[in-house]
């Protein structure tokens, strides 16, 4: 039942040009700084793919755990990546949405089928992500996030 | 304190250009029709402005309610509008992320003191909303809901 994994955005995505800038802006407005400050990681480690071939792009990232969601900032730096061409065409913005699919990674399908590819897909510690450009049909870029159990 | 009523996003809206279609796609993968679907009303009822002048501008409306946060289509039509500025500019793509502010209508200073203006604003039965360009500084529109009382 995919219908359940897609019942919950879990985050909600803004690429920034400057992390701490937006970190700042983001804490007075919110009242706390954020939960967590990282970077995404090598290659080595990541086997990161955007657009089908390996990529250096990395990111800055920052959380903060809302009540009901998290909100998360990212500044891309080094190679290609959906963040740093988002970036670059846009500006700063609103990047995707994410759902848990941990329970059945097998619906990452239903997001495609309904007319989706595959954008940039990678790995972190305890898990692995995958962007679908979904612009065309549900009019945005949709992150499914599975955590190894 | 602000802080509350900026902990919880209750909305995360996109800009499409076929209201129907998106329904239809985003049906497709939630597994449910939206809750909702309605335009925005005239100019007479809803005073709205964009970029400080009345506008025309409308839009279609459908709400999904999911388990946290509510996904709202917009497809812009008539007149000048943040939602047909947007579509124009960036094609379909997240355009809003909302907070409540009905308990504290003041906290609007708390956005626009962070960097941000007022981009279009507008009356709705029972309530009324504002959107603030926060794009340089806080990444993204914010939209400020209140329900009056």
């Amino acid at each position: 039942m995919c219908e359940e994994m897609f019942k919950s955005i879990i985050q909600i995505a803004i690429v920034v040009k400057d992390l701490d800038k937006a970190i700042d802006a983001w804490s007075s407005v919110l009242g706390v700084r954020p939960s967590r400050v990282t970077e995404t990681g090598e290659l080595e480690e990541t086997r990161m793919r955007f657009m089908g071939s390996p990529s250096r792009g990395r990111a800055k990232l920052a959380f903060f755990n809302l009540n009901n969601i998290v909100l998360e900032l990212i500044e891309p730096i080094d190679g290609p990546s959906t963040w740093s061409e988002f970036l670059g065409k846009y500006g700063q913005g609103l990047h995707h949405i994410a759902f848990d699919i941990s329970d059945k990674p097998e619906c990452i399908d239903r997001i495609i089928e309904g007319g989706g590819s595959i954008q940039q897909e990678g790995m972190f510690k305890g898990g692995r992500y995958i962007y679908i450009d979904a612009r065309e049909s549900l009019g945005a870029i949709i992150e499914l996030l599975e955590h190894y159990k």
